[in-house]
């Protein structure tokens, strides 16, 4: 497996494309993308479990089911979630897309993100889909263009694609874009990713393997405990790399989980990097945990907690709030096993051992801290659950951002 | 039912002091205090769901099976938690304490608030208690020198009295200080609360009225979501005031809790509203949801909600977050019934109905917003369940107050 350029637009079969229609008053920024494949495809997709759902995800939670989308269309600056004719905007976005395309509207999936309550104009995305659609292009460009059209608070785009082999020596691809910060956790502004792939497989299989890897890469991060209206995540494979089908549990869905997986979480890790106003990445991996599960959720705690997220952003080796962080998590485990470690670029440092402080180099754990990623890592002794969570810390820019975010 | 002065001396028989020992280098800030009941108690208490304990809890645990506490000892700076010898520590500062006031160690609780994983320096506090203990009085001042002497990063103390009256005529009393800011979600510095009272009321329903007001007074305020190592809740009443022993769910024993939960709700409101940077109490308020269940864990999410927090304290009337914020709270409620206000002395503005947005008046929402204490009403129309949570605002100042607490 490697990384290559060329995002959505890697895969064999799939253009894409980025304008300013008008959305958002700054023609600087583009608020309108398309994806598309020039194959039918299979599709999985999974939405945010928030009870409140924009009118886009219900339309595509529909969409999904019918199991027949080879296309994406999305907007960035209003989110068409709690305000007045969501559902018939959503259904006019997904018919105008559909028929610039030449395609069937259930072949079309439709996102928005950006501010919740305010009415989307339709009328720029049904004037500005005819030059969308006529920009198509496989090329790194083109997706560069879509991956910049999803962006909200983002301040770099997302996106990442990848090569792997399967064992009929066919070469497939997998590339993928993404907006926000999180699936379970994210950010304000919605967590959108969209992947293309190349490979032949059965729809089973590929629902399979995006449930899995989500829970592994997306599920994993966060940036303010905050779950979206519109958060979703959409996987789109037209078979054109012409591989025998995946329609097992054999090495080639292995290799193309393990592809996925990677890309995901590339994509994951630099959404938590960059969440609103973050100048740390935060890596904490829980070793040695009863078992998984545990380890999860003490590592998620660790990456939610305000005082742990303020004291990487004051590069102070607070260990105090994470075995608290832990502590509170619900996870089964016995503090008085516990060893802690803070580890990046600069070094690595033990500043507890079996629950309790140590005189540790504070000048050392400082320079530790001053990277820009920086790993908490614990050791249980209990068990070998294992488990890595990402997040960000908490800056005076997060509060800034979303202080005025709608004004 | 009246407000007093007097704090925890309001009661009859209760005595309190506090002095700066030398925990905290500042020697203008009191770190240590007493509190002691001339007569014997009866005590109930409540502690910390985190599964770390500092060593202080873990004693108050054993010595609240007991039965017998009279008397509290606590300090601020340290908070005697994941650090070496912590319980040797702890159990050395409730002997001192105890050989000072010449009772018994089983009848002393000992609390300490303050960084966590540093060695609490047990000689300056058995240094001082000499001098506490001498300084022990039953007056307003007392009280407000003990109330100062558990404050961490507290701005202002916390410390309320109200009097009442039981069947038999007799007037009781109970006082209370208080610090941090809330028992579930409680803030770095831990929270601690310490009741007395002068009723004659028995252990079981001592206990029963502990359980229930703490349920609708500290664990429904929220800061940061970060849960302590220290957290406690002391109540203890001497019977001083010599009613009628309350020991059936009586008339009398509706007065004490109706009391006890006045006082409660007045400390955990203060302690919201001097979250740490905090500019703004936010009151969340969900009415008619199914049941008080569901309306609990709306109001607790949106008052927990970093992105609500960042939107009052931009006095941005970002109603979107609420509702979102409700969505994934896991509350059973249907979003297309429900209507949301805004509520302050400035006014009272609608902003939302049956889940869509109002073109209000934003002249209007930003006065309301730049209120003090700002209510965010949720009408849900689905039953009859009701419940009110209390938080604050996330500003720059909790970051700055975070990103610098060890050091």
């Amino acid at each position: 497996m490697k990384l290559i350029d060329g995002g959505v637009c890697a895969p064999s079969g799939f253009k894409a494309s980025g304008i300013h229609c008008g959305v958002r008053p700054n023609k600087d920024k583009n608020d309108l993308a398309l994806i598309v494949s020039e194959y039918p495809c299979v599709s999985s997709a999974m939405f945010t479990s928030n009870v409140v759902k924009a009118a886009p995800v219900k339309l595509d939670i529909i969409t999904a089911k019918k199991g027949k989308a080879r296309a994406i269309v999305a907007n960035s600056g209003i989110a068409n979630a709690c305000c007045p004719d969501e559902e018939m905007t959503a259904s006019s976005m997904q018919k105008c897309a559909a028929d610039v395309l030449g395609i069937d509207p259930d072949e079309v999936f439709v996102c928005s993100t950006g501010v919740i309550g305010q009415r989307l104009n339709i009328e720029a995305i049904r004037n500005g889909l005819p030059l969308c659609a006529e920009q198509l292009e496989c090329s790194a460009g083109a997706s560069d263009n879509a991956a910049r059209a999803i962006m909200t608070t983002d301040t770099r785009k997302k996106e990442f694609a990848v090569e792997f082999e399967l064992s009929d020596g066919t070469v497939s691809r997998l590339g993928g874009i993404s907006k926000g910060s999180g699936m379970i956790h994210p950010n304000m502004g919605t967590m959108l990713c969209f992947i293309t792939g190349d490979a032949n497989i059965s729809r089973e299989l590929s629902d399979r393997a995006l449930r899995k890897v989500c829970a592994g890469s997306f599920n994993r991060i966060s940036v303010d405990g905050d779950t979206s209206t519109n958060d979703t995540l959409l996987l789109l494979t037209n078979g054109a790399c012409g591989n025998k089908l995946i329609d097992s549990d054999d090495a080639d869905y292995k290799a193309f989980v393990d592809a996925l997986e990677f890309l995901c979480v590339s994509l994951a890790k630099a959404m938590a990097a960059d969440g609103e106003g973050a100048k740390h990445l935060i890596t904490c991996s829980v070793r040695n945990a009863v078992d998984e599960r545990n380890a999860e959720m003490m590592a998620r705690s660790v990456i939610s907690s305000s005082l742990t997220k303020c004291a990487v952003f004051g590069c102070d080796a607070n260990w105090g709030r994470i075995l608290c962080a832990m502590g509170y998590s619900g996870a089964d485990f016995d503090p008085d096993k516990t060893d802690i470690y803070f580890e990046s670029l600069a070094g690595r440092i033990k500043v507890c051992e079996n629950g309790r402080g140590l005189d540790f180099d504070e000048e050392l754990a400082l320079k530790i801290l001053q990277c820009p990623e920086v790993i908490i890592d614990a050791d249980l002794s209990q068990g070998d659950g294992f488990a890595v969570c990402w997040g960000c810390d908490m800056t005076y820019d997060y509060v800034r951002i979303n202080g005025d975010y709608r004004t």
